[in-house]
């Protein structure tokens, strides 16, 4: 199946969901567009991209070739157990959410007639809400997918096509791999930046002199720590074991770093650091060369 | 004595020293400017700013009434020494290092003839060098100030209507709090950031896909890391007691944190991370109204 003659619905209207609309719009047969919530399914029709709107997910389900799940990991989950019982079950199913294994896992339950596939954009921003969208959030970024051993080529094929149609890399992983990474390079750097900012919290007086000592470095370190907390906590729980893991190796590594400055000789502190520098600069002419 | 009347050398021309005399030009009487280093001195020859220029620290003291030292915490430290020692003495003197404790402790012991005070613009980048000065960089930003008490009342002022007519706000505090305070908002972030970084680092496979799984998160929380390590160095082994403070506090917020995570319903995690959100968006907010 080609893209362009699909009927794709897209069950959840928030960043993630609004922004596919915007940017799948023209390269599919049919754009249909589910929320629940009233005033997200309001600014979808002033958008003008859907051939449907409606606050019924079996309504989407039933009219589509492929649905997106574009929703909280729980409700994620939520709704594909609803799958599992009652609601309609679409030819190709792929969700948005940002932990793949709970998530593949609980897809391997799905009616047999389901192709189903999971898909992690990595991109973002920490404005919520469909009214944040944009078409463009997709470009250049890495949109990771995780087939399950019963998804066919075709819905691979389809998934591969569509990411590659929003300006996106598709990269194909192993659902635990995939959050084994993320835990590293995502959610431990959310969790860092919530420690972060509540340690700062605690330290601030009633003066408030501390917001008058905050500079780039600690706005720039502390920024994802003004996300969604319902999205991401949904995210922490759905990948603990492998946050908790990398937390537990980031606590020893800072341990090393503090004996280093504690006992070390400045050159000794030096050596220690360069090499992480180093790398880092590497990441940032990376990512500079991809803008 | 009045700005425009004061006769100023700064002592190393740095990104920090090169941005403050871009500032300062037309604001002062005279500019001098000192580096041992004559790929800077060369560079900051073509900025046709300077009054004069030498790679003699004792030139520059000598000829100032004000002299203003741009090093690394360090070589801060060293210069004041030698002025203790042999080097001509200022009759103004202030510097620019991150931390000021240690700063100001070794300016008591200066000739009695010197007015010295502790100086701290909390601006930055990444990048290092007079090649990367601009004079905008101190706008908005605080300029915290720290007297001694042998700083006469001349001196604060000719500090304060200097840090304004760089268009920063001038902050006046005591060098133990300045940097109590600055460990969480400047050296813990530069520490957890660093340590974020190394613990990708050692999760990275020879394949570098954990690169492909990079997304703005990481690099914003990441982004100090990639500071310029002699000078972060210097500020971490003269704040050593209040850094390492910091990180224990931070230590004990993020095993608070996994154990929500770990064993805390979903809605007790919401509610945990709600109240940090919150603070983070009200500093956003802060940031943005002042820019």
């Amino acid at each position: 199946m080609k893209l362009i003659e699909t009927r794709v619905a897209i069950i959840g209207l928030g960043l993630m969901g609004g922004s596919l609309a915007r940017a799948l719009q023209g390269n599919v047969a049919s754009l249909i567009g589910v929320d629940i919530n009233p005033i997200s399914l309001d600014y979808a029709r002033g958008l003008d991209i859907f051939d449907h709107l409606s606050p019924d997910s079996a309504e989407g389900l039933r009219r589509c070739d492929l649905a997106i799940l574009a929703l909280p990991v729980r409700g994620i989950l939520d709704l594909i157990a609803r799958i599992n019982r009652d609601l309609p079950a679409p030819p190709y199913l792929m969700d948005l959410g940002s932990t793949k294994k709970a998530i593949t896992r609980s897809m391997q339950a799905l009616p047999g007639e389901v192709n189903p596939i999971g898909g992690h954009p990595l991109c973002g921003k920490e404005t919520a809400g469909i009214q944040a969208s944009e078409a463009d959030i997709f470009q250049g970024s890495t949109f990771v997918l995780t087939p399950l051993a019963r998804t066919s080529p075709a819905c691979l094929s389809l998934a591969e096509e569509l990411a590659a149609s929003i300006g996106a890399r598709p990269l194909v992983m192993d659902a635990e791999e995939h959050d084994r990474m993320l835990a590293i390079t995502s959610h431990l750097p959310y969790l860092v930046s919530v420690t972060l900012t509540k340690t700062a919290i605690e330290a601030e007086g009633p003066d408030r002199l501390l917001r008058e000592l905050i500079a780039s470095g600690f706005i720039d370190t502390t920024r994802i720590a003004a996300s969604d907390v319902r999205m991401i906590s949904d995210v922490l729980l759905t990948n603990r074991v492998h946050l908790l893991q990398a937390l537990r190796h980031f606590s020893g590594n800072a341990e090393t770093l503090a004996n280093l400055i504690e006992n070390g000789s400045p050159d000794a502190l030096c050596e220690g650091l360069m090499p992480i520098q180093r790398w880092r600069q590497g990441i940032q002419k990376h990512a500079f060369e991809e803008a």
